[in-house]
């Protein structure tokens, strides 16, 4: 398996895809290759053995040859000449922007790179959380109701709590804040503000169940991990989730009925089907009474949850030789011909 | 104004991007720079005296600066060293796949560079047929009802006919039929699954009130285009539309009664807000009954729909200076630093 794994990018979760990317290297030794997006989008190619969070947090990634993005790879510029990064497939993992926004996927479409990851649709529909809801009603898998705040708007949203808040468009519980009351709700809207112009606001549900399932289809058929039962205080805020990143070690399965087993499987296949296609998601849930409600999904979980699953490298291998293709599109200026014929040219 | 146009793409439309720059060129002769995507998604700096169909369906266009797309620009190789395309604002006027889907306004968010042109959500939302619809319908716009059809389902669709037929992405009615039985219905999607692996199925409204209108948001306030009442047999073939994209020559208003314009103006408002910032779009608007139904969001119509506006290279000039701002996010590695420090290091 000749990978890539992209990492880094202009976003608030630029230390998380760092920490991410360090912790799939200690999963699968046999990678090579990391690129990565500086705060700049500059790229720079890191050497396997330089893959420590210092070397990035002291900005010593800087002495690393610079790569440039053009169609087929991205190539280094040498002495004699350009080299290209010898990889088959990148791997986006490149979490929140420029990753799960749809830029990278953007980036890597139109430069015809094979790659790991949500295409640009599938990422719209999982970055933007009201998206997601109308995407999510629309494939049959209930959500929570939710209230959307915009920046500019006069707060009024009725006296419910408590209510969870989030920015808009934001993962790994940036910026999301739990209101008991108004004055709660006040300062939690401020603080998703900072990093979004609108916001996404929920009931929060004291002791509601939540499961994790992470998964693709490969060929036709679903591979899917066990499922998790997250740990949690009142929710994960950053600094849980910051270390979440960096998990590694396997899991126990989630004591949960067969029959619930399969709802959250079959919400999964809901969402993933004809979207997802190249990418492996995890889709946290809720469950209550025998219900399934989509709380988000992840496009490019952290470590891609490798924890998760029992033989993770084989997944993500059969995965990268199962990628969607672009369709083809043969340019034969057969109008512009047909015209200057018309026209006697 | 000092505008760079984007126009090819690999893309279906990618003959019509071209006859739309150039009809841009004539009507704003002041025009300099031009970048043309070839097929291969190689960037071409073309210059204006050259902006003629038959150097880029001959090949001509090879002999012309290959660019390079790095942080803030595109650079020309030149002997001494590289030379950026010296321009303040580009203009995406890639019609179709690569333009309108989310690609080059991907490419240009990531490295920076200030466009007109759709962001990347509001390219999703009005590339895919489908997902216009759940955001119109979100947004409180009506649209007709609907199928969706998939290339590898059975194709069982009722017996209510004619109804149009429409591959799931594309824009300029490449690949849209209209079936008047179950004969012909097979035969239009055949058609539209050349193009995409699903279609939309409306019902072919004959007779209905079509209307056109162009607009956009600069500094808070709306600026309309006249609104258009676009000539038609059954519906424009991409012949005729191929020549629409080519329009210089200023339109009659449609005759239309104020309460109407008025509900489409509306209509515009509700779809463009806080959505399509940084884009002149055309709404394509069908009334009924005193109903205004959307039924298609064009985020880069043909040569921008110039022909709609009184005072096109002013409303063009203004958009230029308000474009949407990226949020400036600072990368401080607070969180690796911190980590790093409680272990000692």
């Amino acid at each position: 398996m000749n990978l890539a794994v992209i990492f880094g990018g202009a976003s608030y979760e630029h230390e998380i895809s760092i920490v991410s990317a360090i912790s799939l290297k200690k999963i699968l030794p046999a990678l090579e290759h990391f690129i990565f997006v500086d705060g700049n989008r500059d790229f720079y190619w890191i050497p396997a053995s330089e893959m420590r969070s210092k070397h990035f947090a002291d900005g010593i990634y800087k002495k690393n040859p610079k790569l440039f993005l053009r169609p087929g790879g991205f190539y280094a510029k040498g002495l004699w000449g350009e080299k290209r990064v010898p990889f088959d497939t990148a791997l986006n993992l490149i979490h929140g922007g420029d990753g799960e926004d749809g830029k990278l996927a953007s980036l890597l479409e139109f430069f015809r790179i094979p790659f790991i990851g949500p295409r640009i649709e599938a990422s719209v529909m999982s970055f933007n959380k009201h998206l997601t809801k109308l995407y999510a009603k629309e494939r049959g898998v209930k959500t929570l109701p939710y209230l959307l705040a915009r920046k500019n708007e006069k707060r009024e949203f009725g006296n419910e709590f408590p209510l969870i808040v989030k920015p808009l468009r934001l993962g790994s519980s940036i910026g999301v804040s739990i209101a008991k009351n108004r004055q709660e709700l006040d300062y939690a809207l401020d603080v998703a503000f900072e990093f979004d112009e609108a916001a996404l606001l929920e009931p929060f549900m004291q002791g509601i169940k939540e499961y994790n399932l992470a998964g693709c289809k490969i060929n036709g058929e679903y591979h899917f991990s066990i499922i998790e039962e997250p740990q949690k205080k009142e929710f994960l805020d950053f600094d849980k989730k910051y270390l979440d990143f960096s998990r590694t070690q396997k899991l126990l399965k989630a004591d949960l009925s067969e029959a619930s087993e399969r709802l959250l499987k079959e919400a999964f296949i809901k969402l993933y089907d004809d979207s997802f296609e190249g990418s492996l998601i995890r889709c946290d849930f809720f469950v209550q009474n025998q219900e399934v409600f989509l709380n988000e999904i992840n496009p490019i979980p952290g470590s891609l949850a490798n924890y998760l699953f029992e033989d993770f490298p084989k997944i993500l291998q059969s995965l990268a030789h199962n990628l969607p293709k672009e369709r083809g599109i043969k340019i034969d200026y057969r109008y512009i011909h047909q015209i200057q014929k018309a026209k006697g040219k």
